[in-house]
């Protein structure tokens, strides 16, 4: 497996590095975002609309894909990329966070997790290994490891005992991958997709000893990729900013890096000046559907009644379909009558705000003035205040 | 008022027409279909969606917009193709059809009708002055006269009350519309659109001798177009179709013929030989949130469960994006999954098929081949049976 999967830095800057991810449904440009679209569909854009936005790639979630279609029949109709039609590069989350918060319907013993699923009620178990075999049958181009996401906050004994859990369900995550990868009929299924890599999880809370114990034992593993998980679930962003870099720099340099599920956009840029090279996160598409829109000035609510009569757009700088099509009036008036096309309307402009900020980003660091765009950006965006309106 | 507004028949086949309809904001071909946006929004597809199927003009509903966001407030904005970011011809229904189906809400006297807004419970009033001015300030290119539409079945006489009615109220709103285009000073607000025609409505049920009074006395008041109301609300279609082909023969040539809210695609047919010229329906946008959609066949159910590992696209022979680009098997899931997408790619699809449904038919006319069109559309489409499939 792995063939035709590669990544390399080409570009530093700081800590911030600008690479190409290659994969066998084509290149990824990073510092990435890629929307989320859980089910199979970033909600509320299309796949075109996705593309047009300069999309390189979407996440989508093993474990919902699994419950709902199924992976056998994802599979019978030839792996994801075909099922849903969709054929850039995509990234597999393997479920361990959703079934993590299942909390009261999920027990964990050593050799996986049963859980209730959300849609029927009925029992279902994962297992480092099922988690690998569904990844497998879907065949999107990233397959993650099946980890244990910790919560915050943990005592530092709690935090040990599930990273090393982690490890260990990494190790027969990945001896999975390889023994299907040696050979396919290994695979009660069928492998979709031959290219795949499947990335390793580094966990262990906000403790640093942990972090650097699960680094060095993840990467031994010999993953195509390390993702960082167990941020962005509660900590302060500062404590998140320091185990970003913390990491980082224990990771090999030649290796791809994606933090999981983060964030705000001034996150972004503080993680990429960390070494962060891919993201994913579903605040831009969320938040668009609440009616919160992202720009230069930080999130604007636009449902808020100062807008009913505003004719400008979201964000006069912004080149998006909504922002030179539409305004804050209408898009006020969409969002309080309920109307789907808000939605859309909302995700688009934000998912144009998380690409382009992550395309300024890239190019920042490939002319070498990253400093300078890390100060700009925060100079305007504010995610506590009410965004200071006035600089447009 | 109505500078810029004018139509021409262009060729005919049989009782067919193509024609031109020339607005304010451009040239709607008919025989022509306008997609409902009710509320300044067609349901889960961008404008730029519409625009890239072929839509030449969408419906809006004065009502709706009167109670939210409130004409004043689109007149201040410039009106509602600048309010909407929709620069192509619109029409606006005067909601008479909603007010009416309140039932239980208004009360009718011979001035106009109170009734309770379906929002929020306040009292509201329309006549068919006030109806003119909402619509004059909200400057779509074609307003629709206040009518009273009779509902199906209903006795002779109240029908011909009802009629009456409407003809009385079609004269105060064809007054006010003509002093205000005398003197936008009349106006309590602004005139945003100078170009707006008005169009009046032929009722009478399902009564010929009372339709024909009703097209003889509301064409005697000048209308720049005549539609036919009172239809497609619970009549057969045989009477349906009888009552579209004795109006349209008591109707001037030279004015574009509007069959408000109708249909089913065989109905857009075979009112087209009848000599209909303009369509508007929900059915292609609500019914594909509800998971029909419309194929060469018939109505298809994608929520089926046959349709679960289907390959195919839902109509093999159609170009639209979804047809194009994804499977029965992916579009039964997401509808099955509630994702928002399912709604947005069925809709894309059924507004599709009414537009190429419509384009053919023009050719058709243009090149005199109606009736063979016509002939070779019945014979796969079937409303009534499950589509037969075996076609594709």
């Amino acid at each position: 497996m792995s063939e035709g999967f590669s990544f390399r830095v080409t570009h530093r800057d700081g800590g911030a590095r600008a690479g190409e991810l290659q994969t066998p449904h084509g290149l990824v440009r990073t510092p990435a975002f890629a929307p989320v679209g859980t089910r199979g569909a970033v909600k509320a854009v299309t796949h075109r609309d996705l593309l047009g936005l300069g999309a390189e790639m979407i996440l989508t979630n093993a474990y919902h894909l699994h419950l709902r279609p199924g992976a056998a029949l994802v599979a019978r109709a030839g792996g994801l990329h075909r099922f849903i039609g969709w054929d850039r590069p995509i990234l597999t989350d393997s479920g361990g966070y959703q079934v993590f918060s299942l909390r009261d319907r999920r027990t964990i013993d050593e050799d996986g997790v049963s859980f209730r699923s959300h849609l029927d009620g009925r029992l279902q178990r994962l297992t480092p290994e099922s988690a690998t075999d569904i990844q497998v049958q879907l065949g999107a181009d990233i397959a993650m490891v099946f980890d244990e996401c910790t919560s915050y906050p943990v005592s530092e004994d709690q935090a040990r005992d599930s990273m090393e859990r982690t490890v260990r369900w990494a190790h027969r995550g990945r001896e999975r991958f390889l023994a299907i990868a040696g050979d396919p009929c290994a695979l009660d299924g069928e492998v979709t997709n031959p290219g795949q890599a499947q990335f390793g999880i580094v966990q262990g809370s906000v403790y640093g000893r942990l972090r650097e114990q699960s680094a060095r034992d993840t990467v031994a593993l010999g993953f195509e990729g390390i993702a960082i998980g167990g941020l962005s679930v509660g900590e302060p962003v500062e404590v998140m900013y320091d185990v970003v870099a913390a990491t980082t720099v224990m990771l090999p340099d030649d290796r791809v890096r994606y933090l999981m599920g983060t964030g705000m956009p001034d996150d972004l840029v503080e993680c990429v000046a960390r070494g962060v090279d891919l993201f994913d996160c579903v605040l831009p598409t969320r938040n668009a559907r609440n009616g919160q829109l992202f720009t230069r000035a930080g999130p604007l609510s636009i449902k808020q009644a100062r807008f009913a009569e505003d004719p400008r757009p979201p964000d006069p700088d912004c080149g998006c379909y909504t922002c030179r099509r539409f305004s804050r009036a209408y898009l006020r008036y969409l969002f309080v009558a309920g109307e789907m096309m808000a939605g859309t309307l909302n995700t688009l402009h934000n998912i144009h705000f998380y690409l382009d900020t992550m395309r300024r980003m890239r190019e920042a660091v490939v002319v070498g003035s990253f400093e300078t765009f890390r100060q700009r950006f925060h100079e305007t965006f504010s995610r506590h205040r009410r965004p200071p309106l006035d600089i447009f």
